[in-house]
């Protein structure tokens, strides 16, 4: 079933393609040119993919991963994984990334992945469904989550070319719910992915032989031996990543909450993100013409050298930074020998470009938080190592073995992720044996990081106010009962209701799901806001029931998933408001439920477990007494 | 919390110790002597591990995962995590390997940090538990499980050097329910459990760095090039791997059916197990001593060379093979230069040690599948290479890659793991860049495998019929409802109740869970059969409650965890007969229920989320009508 990935794939990697070659034809031809033809050639890019994100579909923005979280958490997000969005998402992640902001094209990848997924379980999923009667709506959802799942890993997979990553990756920050035949799949859409990506790259490259590792690959590394001496600093630099990570976390969370305050208008929007691209040229070009750090040409493997104010046969190694892709930099930062940077061009470069990321984090663009952050990282890495070696000349350090610390660091200090970066990162640089290093800096880093807030996508979600379920429940619910977090008096439907009615609750009022009674007020059903919709747009009353009773089944209500139609577009007419519906037919018979006295703990149980929307609330008799959604769990929604 | 894990670590570097301690001198004792004396080397460790695992603690026996698999599904199993069972373990395990049996120490290692952390687990909740009131009971198995699944983790992590392969392993085969922060404190316990390893290695074997990979290490593997050609030669090693596995576990089931029937007996089973023993020594010896594959001294790495019938300045290879620990041949399998053994003696011995290992695997000894399973693989995966090199000289391919994927085709085979697989073989070999054909391999293994079986975890677990949740239910409970699964009449007990009648049920019966009802017969909580035996044992009466009221709290049932007692130990005397009990004081009020109507695979998603052995089916009225436990969805199990 996981095949159709490839699909994915392929199209992944044409737009990468074409990133990468206007990528270096704009980096080449700006090579003469000076400050304000580079800060145009950042904002026409910028310019597109902002009013693209902006007018056309504005969930493509950001990274993609918190969205994605949140839908397989079960919160349903319109439009999340639609063509359209994966299509403004394609064009303006290459935008972006053209346009010299600081961000990755990694988050967009894994979103896309995940997009190409759910579309290829949709087209399954309508191609053979008569089995399983009504339970095949439950089923539907999970088994598209899945595939999200799936698709995910592919994404990751595919961008950094590490299949087992892509699989850790959606388990440990992507998914809410985990079985072991998850794993399998997302396994074989993993390894089918990047088996694709290393064909492709190997045609398109002309090599022969498996070997390309990824869109993304760091370079490998030598084997790197390390001491016991330097576990300390390692350390060290996990509790500088954490903290550096909570700052970086605290300032975009309150400079998103500044924007959605004071940038609200949609060309705002834009100007804003052009206003940043600017920034971006300004500074690059500030530090490029004010430093004078030459290197002699020939030693490194710079593709675009800049002569500036240097000799012949020597570049400008500031402009070196800055005149390539992210990913470019970082691979510059790890495998450089040492002195190839100065200790101040190098500082100066991590003090512009953190404030940069993280101005630029949040922007309506489609970009993700990955690159920015490894290249920081690195950046400030590799400082360490270069003032350590220069403070004490004799330890001798590999430069670039801190810059990968460094980078593991800053990443852990914001993402709040540990098995998966750690394989990302070492599947990227194909060395294993510095596994143990890279897995302590980044458990410190977690340690330090979750002391003050949480990680930025878990941040960010908070922020939207998604319904989403948690991993575990807030320490002040431990003592509550149902009853004190129920929601009464409820809205419930007899199992016979008149149409008038079903409208009217409807119109008035916005739940998602109405428990069904019979006439003593005992729970029967449960059935949801969209159902109740299609069963008044298809007019299946009772009283015409010899009208449509052959016709319908699930299919008709299939039909319409997932785009459901919405109570305004319904009409009643004034002949049928008193026909009536028979619910029994159509909602979910015996839903789970609870009594009054149940303690939350346990319902937040069911809730996580099952991944539940409503559970309707009853007394020791089955009479309805309230209902409890995934919101009263929330504590900013507290009664 | 995990931090603890040190002290498995250091109990299991011990044995370990001891245990290679006395191979060696084993091995180089007997150079000299011959058949007999192996034979009785052999004969006497064997006999003392049988004995202790026969006798002493049968629980022990085997490679012990499935059962640690077991019990973290919420099955009970009786004494499997006590610090008895440990010893026996790993005294087992040391003898039988010693004993030259055809098993690793692999498997009886995670089960051992799995004992261990228990545990810690428990010292931790005595110390400090006052806080959660009647929640605890069900928290605290919770959290014992989590720490048994970092145990486990942490002994995959000591067993291979391979902490991402523990928490992997642990996640793929290991849990069955998983969240978030389990990830977490797994990854944890498994960096922490290979650094200590690493540092007592360390400071054992005078190292100076931190290098040392783990207990189990195949050494380190240069980059190893691969080409498109080759790959359908590891997709067809992996077919073959399948069908072998397929076929290894058919038979070695078929054989655990043949000894329970007919090896019943408990001298029986030792005498079985010695009698391999002499089996394995007179395999080896007719090998050795009938084939002449003599090979000069001094090329290879092998630890005790055997000079027998060949020349001086020469050793004999098939001895080599048979006078080493397990680990040590595959080791020189995977690592010996071409042309190191002849294609016959290899041919003969992967034929003797196949049925060999299989044989062993089940018999009453602590010992692991994973090594013999690596030896099997390894040494036709060798042949394989061999093979195809002398029919196309020109291809030259390296024969210990093949008997890598070769080991890797007969374990995906056999266990039917994939990501986990792979992970601890690329981090025992560390070598990332074969990721790729080592998973193409475990997926054509295990696909080509479940199309006719199980793994063998789960074919064991099957065999010993124990009511474990499936990761998805049997087709053939698709379109059932809870009636026609239930257990009807279900034995209920009053709010207040006689203690007669509690007796008396307890007595009657063996279930472990009874409804609570009210006088109407309304569902109002769920109670244990230990709960009941604690209250009649404890003599906790309506009657008598001005005695107890004051000291009666969570403790005194806390206090019997997890002995409880059994109700033959209750003595309940005449008078007392007509006393009452209380029910609403000691029950877990408002459990969770479903109504007869609810179709079976709603329910068992209800059992599989929240991992429930009871479930009380009721009447739109919420009175009692049916109980559903796991044992009703199992196929065997069916009314």
């Amino acid at each position: 079933c996981l095949i159709n990935i490839l699909i994915e794939e392929f199209s992944d990697l044409k737009y990468n393609f074409l990133k990468h070659s206007v990528d270096s034809n704009v980096i080449n031809g700006d090579l003469a040119i000076p400050y304000l033809f580079w800060m145009l050639l950042n904002i026409i890019p910028v310019l597109i993919g902002s009013v693209l994100v902006t007018y056309v579909e504005p969930i493509a923005g950001g990274s993609g991963i918190p969205q994605v979280k949140c839908y397989l958490n079960g919160v349903k997000i319109p439009r999340l994984i639609r063509i359209k969005t994966l299509a403004v998402k394609v064009v303006g992640v290459a935008t972006s990334v053209i346009g010299g902001l600081a961000g990755g094209k990694e988050g967009p990848m894994i979103h896309s992945g995940a997009i190409i997924a759910a579309g290829i379980s949709q087209g399954k999923s309508t191609t053979f469904n008569k089995d399983f009667g009504v339970l095949r709506y439950f089923r539907d959802d999970h088994e598209k989550r899945d595939f999200v799942v799936g698709g995910a890993a592919a994404g990751v997979a595919a961008a950094f070319g590490a299949p087992f990553g892509g699989v850790i990756f959606s388990l440990e920050e992507v998914a809410s719910f985990w079985n072991q035949l998850l794993i399998w799949r997302t396994m074989v859409a993993s390894v089918i992915s990047s088996f694709v990506l290393n064909i492709v790259l190997s045609a398109y490259y002309g090599q022969s032989s498996l070997v390309y590792p990824g869109l993304f690959n760091l370079g490998k590394f030598e084997p790197l031996p390390f001491t016991y001496l330097e576990l300390p600093i390692f350390v060290c630099m996990g509790v500088i990543g954490g903290l550096q990570g909570a700052l970086w976390n605290f300032v975009n969370i309150k400079l998103y909450i500044f924007r959605t305050k004071y940038v609200t208008k949609k060309w705002e929007k834009v100007l804003d993100a052009l206003f940043i691209a600017a920034l971006s040229a300004t500074f690059g070009s500030i530090l490029m013409y004010s430093l004078n750090d030459c290197k002699p040409l020939g030693n490194d493997p710079i593709k675009y050298p800049v002569q500036l104010f240097c000799e012949d046969n020597e570049y400008n190694a500031v402009a070196a930074l800055w005149f390539q892709t992210p990913e470019a930099s970082v691979k510059s930062l790890f495998h450089d020998p040492p002195g190839s940077h100065k200790i101040l061009s190098l500082a100066l470069f991590v003090l512009v470009y953190y404030p940069l990321s993280c101005l630029t984090f949040g922007l309506n663009v489609s970009l993700g938080i990955f690159i920015p952050m490894l290249l920081v990282g690195a950046g400030w890495g590799r400082l360490t190592g270069m003032t350590i070696t220069s403070i004490f000349p004799t330890m001798n350090l590999h430069p670039g073995k801190y810059a990968l610390i460094g980078a593991a660091a800053q990443l852990g200090g914001v993402l709040r992720m540990t098995i998966s970066l750690s394989v990302i990162l070492i599947e990227s640089t194909g060395n294993i044996s510095f596994a143990f290093p890279l897995i302590v800096t980044l458990i410190t880093a977690k340690w330090v990081g979750d002391y003050f807030n949480e990680g930025i996508y878990d941040t960010q979600i908070a922020v939207w106010r998604v319904p989403m379920l948690p991993w575990s429940l807030e320490p002040m619910f431990q003592k509550l009962n149902a009853y004190n977090i129920m929601n009464t008096p409820v809205v419930t439907i007899k199992l016979r209701a008149k149409a008038k009615y079903i409208y009217d609750i409807l119109k008035n009022n916005h739940y998602n799901g109405f428990p069904v009674v019979d006439d003593n007020g005992c729970l029967r059903g449960l059935i949801l806001r969209w159902q109740l919709v299609v069963i008044l747009t298809q007019k299946l009353f009772v009283e015409k029931k010899r009208f449509w009773e052959k016709d319908v089944s699930i299919e008709t209500f299939r039909k319409e998933y997932p785009r459901y139609p919405s109570i305004s577009d319904v009409k009643l007419h004034m002949d049928k408001r008193d026909y009536t519906v028979d619910l029994k037919m159509f909602m979910k018979p015996s839903p789970h439920s609870i009594t009054k006295d149940t303690s939350v703990p346990r319902i937040f149980q069911l809730f996580r477990a099952l991944g539940l929307r409503h559970l309707p609330v009853v007394s020791v008799n089955n009479e309805v007494v309230g209902i409890i959604t995934r919101k009263d769990f929330l504590k900013y929604h507290n009664h």
